[in-house]
Parts: C-alpha cells; structure tokens; sequence
C-alpha cells in the first residue's frame, strides 16, 4: 500500500480486519510506502504492515508483491497505477482516478492491456459498497422503482465555513485539479450512474469560490477551486439527475444524500445515517403508502450476514472492508473488479463536462461516450 | 355551549366550520354560556354565538336548544350533563367526563337511560379523530398488525418544569381530581382501549409529585397532584400496555406517543406529529421492512377527503371539527355516538385503579368491568 | 371574494376564522362571485358569505364592498384587479401575480398608482406566514445565520406520477402560463427572496417535461407545460440559490424544502412538517452544535400566541389566516400590504429568466431590477 | 479470550485493532480458549489470536498471560473470574456478572481482593463507551440537564415475534438466568446508573411471557425467562425512571433508548442511531429552544478524535474498542477500570429486585446498597 494518511489508515483498516469477516483469499499486509521514513515505519507498525519503504518504484516489482493499493494524492494516481499495472500487479487505487482527463484515460487504457493479461485493477468508489445502497441498487435493478425520472444528489459538508480557515493544497487547483467537484460531487455522479446502471448524455454546471483568498504563509492566498457546484445530467434513459456539492453546507458534516424518484417507488438515503434506507412502494395501496426506514442490518442485506446481529450498525470504515473483499473475490475468480478504471474515467468525463459548461456560463455540454471506454456490464 | 376558556375556544372553532368541510345536519351556534357577563358576551361575539347567558339551567331548558356542549370545569360536568339528558338535550362533555367515579357512574347511568328515550350523549376524547390514529384502529381491526402483545403510551408535556411556575386551582386535588393522571393518562388510556377494542383487567401504578410547594398568593402552597404518573395495564387480549404521562418532560411540548406491536406488524404514532402515522408490515420480506411514514392526508385516508389535497396538513383543533362531525351524524341517526359516557367511565376506572394501586405500593390491582356498564361494540 | 374552487375553499376558510383568533378591524363577508348560478349560491353558504353573484364587474362597483380577493383563474387575474383597484377596492390576488409578464407589469403599476390614492394590494404568497418560516425570516434578520451562501429550495410533489393521469388546463401552455414552474417554483423563489431579503440578478434554468403525451378526451394530448424545472439563482449578496421542483417526486406530497446556510448558522424548513423549523447556532462551542427541531406554537412565536398552548399545532390552511389578518391590519393603519404586486412581479420576472434560460439551454442570463419597480423594505 | 461466539468475535475485533487507533501498552493476542478443538483453532485464525487452546483453567495460570477476557456464557463467569483474579490475572468479563446474585457477591469480593494486590477488573457495560453517552454523561455531570426528575429507559427488540421460532438455551431459566430482564434491562439500567451517577433506592416491577411453550426438539417446550419487562425505579437524588424492555417489539431491532429530563435541559438518544445524541438546553431563550440532533464525530467528542473526520460515523462494535482501550490505560496506570465488579452487583441487585418485586405483584421494594459495596466515585 501506498501513502498512510486518511486513506492509507481507513485501507489498512479494510485489510486488516477482512478476512476476520469475509471468506477471502489467504494474504499478508506486506508493505507500507511512504515519504518519511520515520512516518512510514510508525504507520506500518501502527497499521498492522509488515515492513515499511520509501520506494514506491522498488516495492511495485517485488515479487512477493502480487496487489498494489494506491492511496498516495492524486497527481501521483497515474504513474503509479501504470508502472504496477506493467509490473503484473493487480491495482487499486483510491478516487479520483487521476486529476486531469489526459492521466485517467491513460490509465483506463493500460487497465484495459493489463486485463487481457489477468491483471486486474480497481477504482475506490467506496460508497458502492455502503449496504444500504447496495441494497438500493438491486431493488432498482429488480424495477421496484419501475421508470426513474427524477434524481437528486447531493453532497454537503462544512469544513470551509470559516473564511480565516488556512488556504491548503486541497484549495490549490494545481495540486487538487478541483475542490468540491472532483473530492465529493464525483461521488454523487459515480452513485447515480451506479444505481441507475445509466450514462451521461447532456451536462450543465455551475461552480463557485465563496472565499477567494484565504491567509496562508505568508499572506493572503488566492483559492483557485471551487467551494460549490451545481449540476443537470440529462441520463440515456431519459432521467434527470441534479448535482449539487458543497464544503460550506454549515452543519452538514458528511451528507451524501440520494433521492430516486422513478413512477413505481422511491429511495432516499443520507450518509451520515448509512445503516438506513428510505424506500417507498407506490404500488401498495395509496393509503399505506410511506417512505420506510429499513434499518439495513438484516442477514438477507448486502454484505450484512459477516456482521453482527440486527440492528447493530456498522461504520462508515466498513465500506472499504467490502471494497477490499469484493477486490480479493475478483481476483481469485479472475474476473474485473467494479467498478472499472473506465467507470473511473466516465466520472471524470462528466466533471470536466461541469467544468466546461461552468466556464461557458452552464450552457449545456453534449456528452458521448467514446465506444471503447464503455464498461462491461457489472455483475450482481 | 357551556364554557369559553382553552376548550370553549375550540369547541366553537368546530361548530363554525364543520358545515363547511362536512356533509352535517343544519345547525345554528345558538347560546353560548359562561359566569361573566362581560367575558361571555365577548367570547360569544368572538365565536361565533348569536347570543350569550350566564344561566346555564335556564338555557337548557329552552324549547330551541337540542344539543348542550359541556366545556364547563369538570365537576360541574355531573350536575349539568344529567340535568340537560333530563331535559331532553343531547349532550357533547369534555373529558374528564367527571372528577369523581361516583359522579362519572351517575352520568354514565344518566346516559343509559336517556338513550332509550333517544336522546344520546358523548364524551370528548377528541384523539380519537386524528385521521392517522383513526387508520391505526382500521389497520388493527383488518387484522394488519395480527394479535397484539406490547403497547406503549406516554403523553409527556413539560409546562411544569419550573419549580417556581405558581400554584394554580389545576394542582389542587380539590379541584382537579388529580394531576398528569387524569389531564393527560386519560387520552393515553382512551387510545389504548379504542385502537385495540380491548378492556383493562389489571393496573399496577405509580404516581409522583417532583415540585411538592409552590408559590401561591400567600407564601408556598402544596401541590396535591401528581405531576407524573406510571401504569401497567393487563389486557383481557393478553397484552401489557404501559402508560406514562409527565409534565416536566423538558422539551416535550404535547407529545402523546403511541407505540404497538403486534406479531404481523406495528403502530408509532406522536401527537407533535399528527398528520404522520408510522406502521411496519411484518409480512413483506424482512429485507423490505421498515416503519413507513405515511402521511395521512389522501382522500382514502379517514375524514381527509373533506380537507386540502394530499399533503397539506390539518391542525390539532379538527380533531374536534370530527368529533362535532360524528357527533351530528349519529344524533341525526339515532345511533349512540362514540365514545360513550360508559366508555368515558371506563377510562376513570381504570384511573382510580391507578390511584388505588399507587397507595398500596404500586400493588397489582384486578379491574372488573361490571356487565351493565359494557359499551355496545362500536361501528366502524 | 371570486372563485371557490381549492384557493376559494381556503380563503373562506381564512376569512370565517381570523376574527376569532386575531383583533382585526371589523368586516362581513358580503358576496361570492362565481360562473355558475347555483353553484356559487352552495359555495357561499358553504362557506359563510352572505350572498352570491355571477357578475364580478357588478359586485366590485359595490358601495358596501371595500375588499375584493381574487381566487379566479391566473388568466382572469390582471382584468379583475386592475378594475377592482380603479374601482377603489383594496385588492387580494393569489399567485402567481398573472400568466403573463406583461399582465403583471400592468397590474404592479395598477397598485402603485392605486396606492398613491390610499388603495391597497396584496399579492397572496401565503407561505410567508407559515410562523416557522416567519421566525426563520427573523432570524436571520437578527443575523443569527451571519452571512448567508449556500441556499437549496426545493418543490417536491408527485400528483403526475401516473403517466395515464388525464390531460387538464393545467398541463397547457396556454391555459396555465407554465407547470412546476409557475405553481410551485414560485413559492420556492419567492420565500428565498422573502428569507433573504435579497434581490436575484442571474439566473441559469432549466424544463422538462417527463410524459409528453396524456390521454385527453379524444385521444393523446400533448403536455405543454413542464413537469418539473430547475435553476440555479444569484443573488445579489453573493448567495446562490439552487432551486428544484417536481410533479412527479413519487412520495413527496407537498415538500417545500428550504435549507439556508450562512457562516453563522443555518435553517432546514419542510412544509410536510410545517410546525416545525431547524435550526443550527454555529457560534455556540463544535462540541454541542446540532440541528434543533423547534416546535413553532410557543407564544413567543409569530401568530402562535393567538392559537393554542404549546405544542398543539396548527394546519397549511391558517397560512391564509395570517395573510388575512396581515392585510386587514395594514388596511386599517394605511400602510402597503407585504407581499405587494411588485413583490409578486419580480418573481414572475424570475420565472421568466428561467425559462429564457431553459430555451437557451441553460445559459445564465442577467436579470436586472427595473429601479421603479423595486419595493419598498417590508416591515417586521 | 474465553470464548468466539458473538461477544468474542466483538471483543477480538476490540484488541485486533485498539492499538492502531489509540494509544495504549504493547499486547499481543496469546491464546483463544474454547470446547471445540477445531473450532477454537479456526476461530483464533480468523479472529487474530496466536494460538488456541481447550483448557482454560491451564491458560489463565501461563506466565505469559496477564489479561483474561471472559465472553464465555453467563453461568462460567464466576468460576472463571475468581481463579483468574486469584492467578493474579486483570480480568474483563462480559456483562451480565453472572447469573445469579450470589456469584456476583462473590465476585465482587474477589475483585476487591485482587484489586489490593494491583490486580484489576471490569465489567463489559460497553454502551459506557458509545461517544454519545460518554458525551451525555459530561453533559449531564456539567449540570447542563439542571435537576434531572424523569428519565425514561427502553430497549426494544423483535427476534421473539414469531411463536415458532424455537426453544434455546437462552429461553430456560436455568441456563439464561433470565430473558430480556439480565439480557437487555441490564444495558437500560446500568445506563441510567452511568449517566445520573446515582442509586436505586425503590424498585416496582412486573415480568411477562407472551409465547409460554416453543418449538422444541421432542415437542413443545416452556420457555421460563420473560420476553419483556417493565420497572420504576426510584432513585437516590429524587429522580423517578422507567425501564421497559422486550424482545417482541416488532421492528425494533436493537433500540436501547434513553430520555433524561431535567430542570434545565434534556438527553435524547436511540442505539440503533448511536452516532446522533439529542440535546435540549432550556436555559436558551423559549423561542429558539430545540432538541438537537448532535452528530458525536467531532474532535471535541469523547473517542472521536482517534477516528475518522467529522460526519464520519463508526459503528456499533467499537464500543467495545473503547472498553478495551480505557481497561488497558487503567491497567497501566493501576487504577480501578470503570465500571467495576462492584457496578456489575450493583445492576445486578437491582435485577433481583424487579424479579422480587414482579413475585410479589408489582409491589414496591426496598434496595439499600450495602455500604461496602459503593463504589468509588468514578473518574472523568
């Protein structure tokens, strides 16, 4: 595994604990790479890694090294995912998939070579994996909301409320490629395209600064990426979804909220309460109809059997448990883990689709999928 | 009308619309009765009386007076409510029907005897209209909730929280009977019996004073009722319902919750709330179960279809508007109106077995339903 | 009063009651104006006007009317109120102002010229007296928000699920202005301008119509309204507001939503729940910020302390209560009624913006405030 | 580890990852002890320990072990306890203490034995160490509840409702003890303890069996422990609380729930929404009062800093990761673990006096706590 920050501390979480709960294939935590080498050897200690490397380069061709987890920022995402990828190491790599369009499709593409190989790669859109939206997806695959129309996606938090909170490398548009858009709004679209099994044809953004300099070393700084965005997708199947994202949403601390409105049901969802979905029938009888609250802890729901008995709710660290899990299951049955490095890379179609139209003051962008990038179908 | 305080007001808000939203028999808001001249005469104006009278016994003899509607204190509601059943006038009393269970069986016995001269009479336990509870008793009578076991009931209001809010004529049992017991356990009681159609056969007790002196005109006066009480009711089903009523429930403004649990499915229900009923249907598969939240404003839900379109919720004063309603239909039927002044009775019962049981230790105490007071089954 | 269909049935409603609650100058309620003889005649006893009448031109000429409340169809607004105004009558219009923006600008210069002569108008936005959303204008007022951002307005309803739900005069163009957009979207901007006390100057929108075709009475019709619309509005503060509505919201009945985030604090607002506002103070210490659920019936309250005690809520259809009780006060003491008709045209000129955008997919267009039509500031 | 059934699956999660959280002593995961040879030998594999074993008395006297965790079944607890404190072990043992009141004195007199000899023990009251309790028990000890009067506890479950469902060891008194009273009252009524920092003085209580005989392996068997239980429980400070479990509330899968009303403020919390904590504080002005809904991941919040960012929430099996942490940091620091031996009697006398008082009709009854008994005042 690559980078112990954030990401590398929520990864090494799923690695360690799931084959204490899932039927996995055998492995070991063999490496940690990092930068510092003091930090780094902490953090493998700390994390349950065996040993620790400041070489990325070296550690990538060793051969007791068979999976490559990339956690390390963004800009770094390609390089790496190529080289490992080259070297005959499954891969995968934590969102966004690179931070420019060029980088994503390059790496798309050297997943694509690797796969006829047997290697394997993976995207990190954890949230595929919370139970309660896995159970969403099937039960819209099943046609319980028959017709989606109408989809409203959001992503609110509020740690850049505070305008003297210090400019950093995440509002820099050169070391984060986006603010909002890229960090959270591409959940929101990987989420819709996941539940709705959908593409992107039409797009029309917006997005905004509301603290355009913030105090930094030495002065102010100006912020270079956006606080907020907005976004219509116009869907193949003629859905439409609204995007919206913001860092400023002030007592909103994680709230990725879905609601998929279709002509037979409706589900609503919200992050900071992920054991729970709301799902409404609209085929019962008008008088009984209601969103329910299913608490999604049940031994029949996605992932939760491996769990604790119902009504024990699991954590927001679970959802890269399963990614893990999912990842090691494909690997072993030699098929391609989802989401794809091309389902990574219709995202990032779709963001600079935003950004485009944002900057043409949200005129509408035409979207086509290039045929080769289109994802396979997905797997249950 | 007798009364024009808190009830008198809106008792007369349900004489004046009802006829708009309802298909009633004509009516006129004829006299409205009170000590004050002065204060009658302007409530009556306010209210929409054509006249007004501080002789209630003069007035219910009066040949153009049908129906006499109690909002009177409550011991007066014995010697008024026999005295206009005597003279031939239906009558509509709040609840309590009375402070005392010798004055309840009086009136009870009054009722009884007047309806076979078909003149009927009523007792206000108004919740019984709320749309959502008057689908819970249909969902429960279908059968949808299947045999009930475990009833919760708690009414918790917090207007006693201050220790120095001044005693009043409600905190002495002279006047009041009793304290959160008979105000608000009444209602909560009532719904037990009505949503389940069951009869209590046990009580186990507790009643609690936390604020023992306050301050009167001059100096600290005791307090002499409850300010919170606890029950246990065994019911003929089988059932255990547990009462709980406050009013120093900090934060708790009016919430009269109510939760059942059946082996096919389950009620919540709070009355801060009341356009919103929440049912689970234990007989979908458990990977869809969940408490639904319907809000009961569709024209197939009970009296909405009179009201706004569907989501446009009513307030707490219709539950009267109803009750005025069912009331005028069943007079103009000639069939008993729900709930009776027995039903009325049945619930002191169960409040002096309460009572009875808080003196000797919160001890189980046997409740048996004498024959004659059994109300006839109820129409749907 | 003209019209007693849906807005006809609550007016009365409004009309019959605010005596009741609030000192209002004293008033009758005179004539019912209707199409149909015998019709009308029902309405008015129904709902407590004295006579009725099908000539509105002759009933506005009236020398013992003083106040005409306009409930007839969009398309009849302009040509009522200009003569009713000129015939010297104070004026309520429901909203939206007209179908048309250059009915509307006719009809705001109408009002001012009228009001230079002591004649007041109203337009009937009548969610600006919700009291949760009446106490959410005053907080922020106060500041307790800081400085507001981000706002999400959202409309959510789903009466047009069905896609064999018939053809009417409301999904024509002609007959009905606009769909979601005019009915609904109006509200949604409206109390965003009302909230904010603010001013939109660019507008980026968008229109879909989801079922093309609906049966009519000799086969298909088309649908030439929208079904649901979109925008992103920018406010001349700096704030953005998105603002989204729907029919087909499968399980939203009637969802106005609001959230509101400043720097300070922040407001959540659902009209299903209509008692209730949430509120988070973010100066108080991080450890202890959350959003609060007030229960909006404290005397302290706007309009509460006229109602009941606490905790008793009131329902949608005293909305039009406070409007009434709102407009005879600033009758009586002479002053402008809030919302006036230039209110009620500045949101038609961002209903107009949105669809200028939509047809110019979705481009932002920059809205300027003609200087004479700006209102003047609204009282408390 | 003594046992990897459920609570030993919980508690090996517990060590397998408190160290890459927080910081406490090196330890090492020696030994799982179990009956099964091979299954304890596949559960210690799975669930991270180093070796497994079949002889727990042989283990608990090994040199290299000094920590004994006790999740065997109910009845073993006292056995296992008092040789491993006598081995000079630290003992943790899961809750109930034991079984029956007097191995729980024993044990209490064993842990205070050992505890003279730096020799420590607990009690695995884990829901001490939900971030939001923690965070309510500061809240309350702060003062910010004021006076607390009326505190309502229930814990609602439904793996009961079918009357199918067949007869287990957990439904025979002999082997359980007691149904939902030792298995779920016990989490309510160590809760209350915990938060108020009080004593029982007066105990009423009542036990019921809804389904009496169960599908068994040679015919019907009588289940001999409740399925649900009520209490009052009068408290040393004044404060009265109510205590209600059951294990056929259907759909409520795991909702321990408390409400904690004081003079000054109140707590609202449901387990099945652990991450969310209710606050009242009612000495903020009467018209912004509210309850909040307290998202407890901020940095600021009891455990919260060691995890993920804010709205990031963890789930239910971390507190026991917080058990094992504040038993570790105690054990380094030669203090007494909270909650003691002690604690666990303490909320084991209070069971026997529910099932006393149930015997005897619901009657009230005394509970003096023997003085040797108390207590120390626990730290922060």
């Amino acid at each position: 595994m690559i980078g112990y920050a954030f990401m590398g501390k929520a990864h090494s979480n799923a690695w360690r604990n799931v084959a204490s709960y899932f039927d996995v294939p055998a492995f070991e935590q063999r490496v940690l790479v990092g930068r510092d080498p003091a930090g780094v050897a902490a953090g493998a200690e700390r994390y349950g890694w065996a040993e620790s490397s400041t070489d990325w380069r070296q550690v990538i061709t060793r051969e007791d090294i068979q999976i490559v987890d990339i956690c390390a920022p963004g800009f770094m995402h390609a390089e790496i995912a190529i080289a490992a990828l080259a070297a005959g190491k499954h891969v995968l790599v934590e969102k966004p998939l690179a931070n420019t369009l060029a980088e994503a499709e390059a790496m798309a593409a050297a997943a694509r070579t690797a796969r006829t190989e047997g290697v394997q790669s993976m995207i990190g859109f954890n949230y595929r994996r919370v139970p309660a939206l896995a159970l969403a997806r099937e039960l819209i695959a099943e046609g319980r909301l028959g017709t989606v129309r109408h989809v409203r996606a959001a992503y609110l938090q509020d740690w850049l409320v505070d305008p003297e909170s210090p400019m950093t490398w995440r509002l820099n548009k050169e070391t984060a490629g986006s603010g909002a858009l890229g960090d959270i709004a591409s959940h929101a679209i990987d989420q819709v395209l996941f539940l709705l099994g959908d593409q992107v044809t039409e797009v029309s953004g917006r997005l905004h600064t509301f603290t355009t300099y913030r105090p930094g070393r030495n002065g102010p700084e100006e912020v270079t990426v956006d606080d907020a965005a907005w976004a219509t997708l116009t869907l193949a199947s003629g859905a439409i979804a609204s995007v919206e994202v913001s860092r400023v949403a002030t007592g909103q601390k994680n709230s990725l909220r879905l609601e998929i409105y279709g002509d037979k049901g409706s589900i609503l969802f919200d992050l900071e309460a992920l054991n729970e979905l709301g799902f409404l029938d609209a085929t019962v009888p008008v008088r009984e109809q209601g969103f329910r609250r299913i608490l999604v802890n049940e031994p029949e729901h996605p992932y939760a059997a491996a769990w604790w008995p119902q009504g024990h709710v699991i954590g927001w660290e679970h959802t890269f448990t399963h990614e893990v899990r999912d990842f090691l299951l494909a690997i072993a049955s030699g098929t391609q883990p989802s989401p794809s490095f091309e389902d990574g890379l219709t995202v990032q179609r779709v963001l600079a689709a935003v950004e485009e139209s944002a900057a043409s003051k949200s005129s509408i962008i035409q979207l086509t999928t290039p045929p080769e990038t289109s994802p396979r179908p997905e797997g249950a």
